[in-house]
């Protein structure tokens, strides 16, 4: 029996000005539920520049309060409920003060608050200094249970660990969502941008083959210059979605803000992992050491 | 400070002759060695025909007692020695009577016996019926300090498995080579051909990118007929090798017996961990239930 449902994912670039970014999102909304999408998903930290470029403290004030009954969440719930569509957004979470989250919420098809998940891996280098903003997440990987199918949502970095895509799989979820916001520095590109940009399809492709399920990441697009004026990004777009067997369906530009839109059927998931019972055989008993930092005699 | 060495993979067919198939694999480890390769690797279980295709009680006749004073690894251990190359030899094992394991064995350079990796992840689908014939592996992961740097072995369906990868690259293995027998059915060649091959290539070439490592998969090629007249497998080859950004860097054909050679640079290993420094991200406080079989409620 087939499954199948349309997701979107939003590929804009952002600029300094929220309220600007925030229309472009809910016009792009609009736009992808107008053309059938049933799950749409932003990417990282849509609502402001990539502001991690630099560490200043004055950008904290860009963080929200996230859940059911924060302002800018019930704007959204009203949005999900009147198109009928489950929306995965990435927002910077103030929890308290000095503990802030670089964190995604999911909102169910009838508007409800399903939860948020925080990101676990937080990286840290020229110019994308997360470390000094970002406390890493405390609430484990989640799936989230959708009127459209069971979903997971990592968050950028989170998508070079297979861990965690493997025990976010294992919670139930059919497609891994990963809002993103990765480019290149204009000083690197010539010598490392391709394999850079190789290593992060191949790497996410892989999920989708490791665990059987579809992949969907969501990249921002566009130049962001450096508010010290050294470098800045090019954020290389190109997000795409992932069938189970790690093939590409859709792919957006690199240049372009775009929705991608594409049909997954979540019906060949069974009928995938019973071919390639990865499951069946993981050998559960010998993974114990995966949770040290390395095992090397030294 | 570059760290050059050159490895090789012996992608061959195998016939039901033994005797000729190790002498063919033994013209091809001099033929490596006299291009200059350090480190040469069989494909999956050399010696026979790939005799999984059938659950057959008379095939286990095919095993062979594995220790340093074997008489079939002497043998090996005196050429090793002789052309200054560390061999990896995948081979059937006679642990005890009723016990057998699909092994790799490491000499080095010296001759030296290193000892043994018996494969963990035991597959079984039609034509592939491993489970009949090898106990799952109870070694673990292991790394081998050889001559020319530290490596590790994985076996054909461990490769599918980024747990067994991770581990053996956290044990400080800096190539990990994989001796293969996948191929297609003749019957599912056309409508899963090619997103076979393609998922196989994608999830090794993660585990470089993952790992920061580089990652050598070694296997048959050719038909080989099944012995009971039904499908057969198409062995597809493509043995490759690649470096740590997931690029593959050397490939064979899919249709010929070949040896693949690749300079690998050890030393970027180091750069390349700084810049994507993964391993020091990994969130091991958060990867406990990656010893459970699923975690969905049910």
């Amino acid at each position: 029996m087939e499954k199948r449902i349309k997701i979107a994912l939003l590929q804009m670039s952002s600029s300094k000005d929220i309220e600007e970014n925030e229309k472009k999102a809910v016009s792009l909304i609009k736009k992808a539920t107008k053309k059938g999408a049933k799950i749409v998903c932003t990417q990282e930290l849509f609502k402001t520049e990539y502001f991690p470029q630099v560490e200043r403290w004055s950008y904290f004030r860009y963080a929200e309060k996230i859940n059911e009954n924060s302002k800018s969440i019930k704007k959204y719930q009203k949005l999900a409920k009147e198109l009928n569509v489950v929306l995965i957004l990435s927002l910077f979470e103030k929890r308290a003060d000095g503990i802030y989250h670089n964190t995604a919420v999911v909102i169910d098809a009838d508007g409800r608050y399903l939860g948020k998940y925080r990101k676990m891996h937080i990286p840290d280098d020229p110019h994308f200094y997360e470390k000094f903003y970002f406390t890493p997440g405390d609430l484990g990987y989640k799936v989230f249970d959708t009127k459209y199918g069971k979903i997971g949502v990592l968050i950028c970095w989170d998508q070079w660990f297979p861990e965690a895509a493997r025990l976010t799989a294992m919670k139930g979820a059919k497609i891994i969502f990963y809002p993103t916001a990765i480019g290149w520095l204009p000083s690197e590109k010539e010598k490392y941008g391709k394999s850079q940009y190789n290593a992060w399809e191949t790497i996410q492709r892989s999920h989708a083959v490791a665990n059987g399920i579809y992949v969907a990441s969501v990249n921002r697009v566009g130049f962001e210059e450096s508010p010290d004026k050294d470098e800045g990004i090019e954020f290389w777009g190109k997000s795409f979605i992932s069938n189970p067997y790690g093939e590409i369906i859709k792919q957006a530009s690199s240049k372009r803000e775009e929705i991608v839109l594409a049909d997954v059927d979540l019906s060949v998931i069974d009928e995938i992992r019973t071919s390639w019972p990865f499951f069946r055989d993981r050998r559960i008993d010998s993974y114990k050491e995966l949770q040290k930092r390395w095992l090397e005699d030294e």
